[in-house]
């Protein structure tokens, strides 16, 4: 479900006539993300996704995610290329919502990916920190270790309880124990921050397109790696596979090594991310009416990855060689 | 709104394997057509739509469905032509849901259209007649006049009143009259039966598309363009566009003239057509739940369409000539 904004032919056609890229010569909303209304767009010029973006993406951050999916662009990235205007604009307005038109890259992606894939993508994910490390922009990330503890508390002691009779107490401890050992003086740069499976589209095993750049931020880089870890790497039935993470991590390294300090915090960085994406889950899972038509991700299958990193004690249990 | 049934990549390469076109490049859920799961699939031969038929269209309705597109593709309709597997089968199975393969077609479509577009849609619905004349399959039409007051007692007397007082006795009234005056022995065939203007596809003011063929049955001809005149010839503040109007009926009959009967019908097919709309309509708003993410279409611009029917006396009113 991703047209929350509808945009009438005679609405694209003007806004067209600001561009230098031909008519339109179809144009349809897609489902793919949540937080903005999204169109393929063909013209008689080429193929693009025209993105509107809703209250879930806030304005002031629009500079900051176009700008990086235009630097990493010209920086040899495949991502969505932001389409400046006729003035030299890629931030506009369309129905009163602020709006942006980006080239639409080829690829398909799938839930669980071949180590082959997995490796590639962090070579992309290695890649992308390197290329970020030149962007002059900052964000803040909104979803960093310091934001974990509130976010527990707002789901609520008594709503996350219904999930499972102790969860939140659980929860706390889990948390307790993560930033107990959270690292602090890793290298840092700008994160993609939500590089799942549905990010990454591949042709074969090559990556053709890394897009929704909506959650990138400024943090230390490794904890991307981690996210990948966590998103990557575990089966449908919740198991671990180890080849696909030797082969991110090896993919990874082989374009940016890791240091020593970064090699030793992979445990606590993968609980870490772990614990984001339980909590965020838990968040939409508790305040998503039952009878919404999106159904949110299921937090349990974060607390089963929690629970099995909070068992790994070394960066071998993630095929680190 | 329109992905009920997740496709992986991997459940696509195979489907596509019984296929001879090629392999996919890009793939993306589309957000219209509310009934079905709909796909745009390009592949390295062509670019497509793959549906997957969800619980509202019966699947022994299908092949009905599928060979009338492909009985219009090959009388020359642009209509999404049903591509077969290397067997020659038109309809399969997907994730245990019903499914198809159909071409892709370009254009555009605008919810007001031109008085110029009227015409030509007009002009290939009257095509749609003659092509489906010779069309062996037959489909009953589920929502024909005998169904409107069954419809009408399930929405409900007391949930139809909340819309306005007494608005379930005046429609009551409605139909008595509409049903007293309803003809029986005009000239029938296959009617596309849901022909708004966002099922036809343009590229300037040439037809490039007519798509959705899920309502489509047997029953009279000149009720088609009844439902289109209530459809395309209204403006977005409720006025009868009369030109349009003219143009569409012109139109239709360049291709297929309409005998006396069916023009003296057309002030009681347009106010059956306003009812049949005002009522699905009407059932969907009340069994709609309130904070489904799909909002369900006004019924009362159908009400007022059918207010407005009721006080044309003649076809002329229609702009016949």
């Amino acid at each position: 479900m991703a047209v929350y904004t509808r945009v009438e032919e005679n609405d694209l056609t003007s806004f067209l006539q600001t561009y230098d890229i031909g008519e339109a010569t179809s144009f349809s909303g897609i489902t793919e993300g949540v937080e903005n209304s999204n169109y393929r767009l063909n013209t008689t010029k080429g193929a693009y996704i025209l993105t509107l973006y809703e209250k879930r993406v806030r304005v002031e951050d629009l500079p900051f995610f176009i700008g990086l999916m235009a630097h990493m662009a010209k920086a040899g990235i495949t991502c969505p290329e932001p389409v400046a205007d006729k003035n030299g604009n890629v931030l506009k307005e369309l129905n009163g919502k602020a709006a942006a038109i980006v080239t639409f890259l080829e690829g398909t992606w799938n839930a669980t990916p071949s180590p082959a894939r997995c490796r590639a993508a962090g070579q992309t994910l290695a890649q992308m920190h390197l290329a970020g490390q030149d962007f002059s922009l900052r964000r803040k990330n909104a979803l960093d270790a310091d934001a974990w503890r509130p976010l527990l508390n707002s789901a609520g002691r008594d709503d996350i309880n219904t999930l499972r009779a102790g969860l939140y107490e659980e929860a706390g401890e889990r948390l307790d124990s993560i930033l107990a050992d959270w690292p602090e003086n890793l290298p840092s740069g700008v994160l993609h921050a939500d590089l799942f499976p549905d990010n990454v589209l591949f042709v074969g095993n090559d990556v053709t397109g890394v897009i929704d750049f909506y959650f990138a931020c400024n943090d230390m880089l490794a904890y991307d790696l981690a996210i990948m870890l966590n998103a990557w790497c575990f089966e449908p039935d919740g198991s671990f596979n180890i080849t696909k993470s030797r082969q991110l991590i090896d993919g990874y390294q082989s374009v940016r090594p890791l240091n020593e300090e970064e090699i030793a915090s992979i445990p606590v960085l993968c609980r870490g991310s772990a614990m984001r994406f339980f909590l965020t889950r838990l968040y939409d899972w508790i305040h998503t009416p039952p009878d919404a038509q999106v159904r949110p991700h299921d937090p349990m299958a974060y607390w089963k990855r929690l629970n099995f990193h909070h068992q790994v004690k070394t960066p071998e249990g993630y095929g680190v060689r």
